[in-house]
Formats: C-alpha cells, sequence, structure tokens
C-alpha cells in the first residue's frame, strides 16, 4: 500500500505553458463511492487498475498494473458512463515534480496541477500559475468529475 | 478477460462429504453494483482482485493476483461492510471439477457447489447431492450474500 499526499491547484493558463510533450491518459470508475474509489485508466501504452481509500490530500492507495486491452474493454464496456480524457504533462518546479492535467471532451476548459509529498508538513515551491488550492472541493476530484463534468458547471 | 459460464446448485448435505482438505476463502466487494462487481479474495495464502461484468451464468471476467497484505489491509479496511468467510472443496464429477463452498459466520449452514463450463451448451454431470439450481436467484449472489447474509432470511 502507498499512502498518497497531494496538493491541488487550478492553473492559469495565462501563466503556464506546456515543457514538452504529455501523456494522454483515459479513465473510468468502476466505483466512486468516496471510502473505495476503483479507477481504470490507460496512459499512453500503460494501464493501471487503482483502490483508493478514504480521504482527500492524505489517503491510502493500491496500483496494479493491467493488461492495456483488459483497461480498454473495462472503459469501453464496464465502467460508470463518463471516461475522463486528458493530457498530463511533468514538471519540475523547486525539488518536486509537477503534474499538469489538461482535459479534454466533456471537461474541456479545466487545467488542474498536483504535487505529490512524502510527509504532511513538506514544504514545496508554489509557482507562479498555481491558483486557488482546490484539494478540498470536492467537484475537482476526477470520480466526480467524470459524474459531473466541468462544462455542465453553471 | 476470461468468460466464466458457471452453474451453481444448492447442496444436500446428508449426501455431501468433503473428500479432501479445503482453502479458507475471505472476500470483500470495493462495489456490488451488479453492473460492475468488483471483488477482494485471500484464499489460503494467496489473494485476488476480480472485476466482473453484468450476467449471471455467463459474464465477462478479470481476475488479478495481488500481494496478501494489500487485500487483507482491504478487507479490513476498504471493502463493504460484510466479509463472508467460506471453506472451498473442489473434487471431480464425471469430466469436470465442481467447487463446493461451505459459508461461515453469517452465512453458515448455506452449501453452494459450482460447475464452471466452457461453451454454453456443455453437458455436464449433475451429482445426487447437487439439489436445485440457483445460477439465477440473486439471494445467492455472493456480492448479495455480503448485504444480506442466509441466516438474516426469514
Amino acid at each position: 500500500m502507498g499512502r498518497e499526499i497531494e496538493h491541488k491547484f487550478l492553473v492559469d493558463t495565462s501563466l503556464w505553458r506546456p515543457d514538452g510533450p504529455g501523456v494522454v491518459l483515459r479513465q473510468g470508475y468502476l466505483s466512486t463511492d468516496k471510502e473505495r474509489v476503483v479507477r481504470v485508466r490507460t496512459a499512453g501504452p500503460k494501464a493501471y487498475l487503482t483502490i483508493k481509500g478514504p480521504g482527500h490530500i492524505s489517503r491510502a492507495e493500491f496500483e496494479y498494473e493491467i493488461p492495456f486491452a483488459d483497461a480498454s474493454f473495462m472503459l469501453d464496456h464496464l465502467c460508470l458512463p463518463g471516461v475522463i480524457e486528458k493530457t498530463r504533462y511533468r514538471q519540475p518546479v523547486g525539488a518536486h515534480i509537477w503534474e499538469i492535467d489538461v482535459f479534454h471532451g466533456e471537461n474541456d476548459g479545466l487545467v488542474l496541477a498536483e504535487v505529490e509529498l512524502r510527509g504532511d508538513d513538506e514544504a514545496f515551491e508554489h509557482p507562479d500559475w498555481a491558483l486557488r488550492e482546490v484539494s478540498n472541493d470536492a467537484r475537482y476530484f476526477n470520480a466526480a468529475l467524470s459524474q459531473k463534468p466541468f462544462k455542465s458547471w453553471a
């Protein structure tokens, strides 16, 4: 088991630009229950099944690599409606690698950045393009975005 | 992906006796949604994560072996309440191996037998201890037994 400690921010797209090619992610959910999220994801040619326990900034997480064809079948036939597509860019900021997700489809217009920490009180550099923190805002959870996408917000 | 074709029967315990040691199974569910069941199981020293699509007798199934410690954590902390414990015996009947599950705990008193076939129209020998077929009776699905166990039935 891993334990994820993540902080998530809205991105000011007038200040941030990709500094390299991204990886296309497709992800869907077999469970969006907050106590036991089950996510299926393809990331480029790889695929993963991920179980997440309760919590937002810090949560138990188990991830297993699975065959790409299995994940594609699950995304197309078994997952709840609302598969998310986004391009993920990774770039260093100070001592950390940030992941910037540019959403497509029903979540077009949304850009989120995440930094993963090893401890609850670990310091990190805050880039100028990282706006408001939304780590605890349930609307921005990917499981929530799959069910109520960004473009449907009022 | 596999595709399971299974027939499930109630067992007459006055006629059936184990012919060898069984394996203790513990299993719980991250999703009991009939369209996308997610099962966590330990079987003796091994552990598995299994995704099942819709259907009863024939259904899509994906199974991945995972570390025993991961599965134990999920059973103890992440799964829906209602972990099933049962002892599984395997024994040959004609050309097939039958699996006989003797349930414990909240499902004590229930004994079910399953035979897995390769094709929808494959013939199989019906042992005298296999009573009524319950393949399509939703009460006997393990996901249902975890939520509404046998001992709670009227």
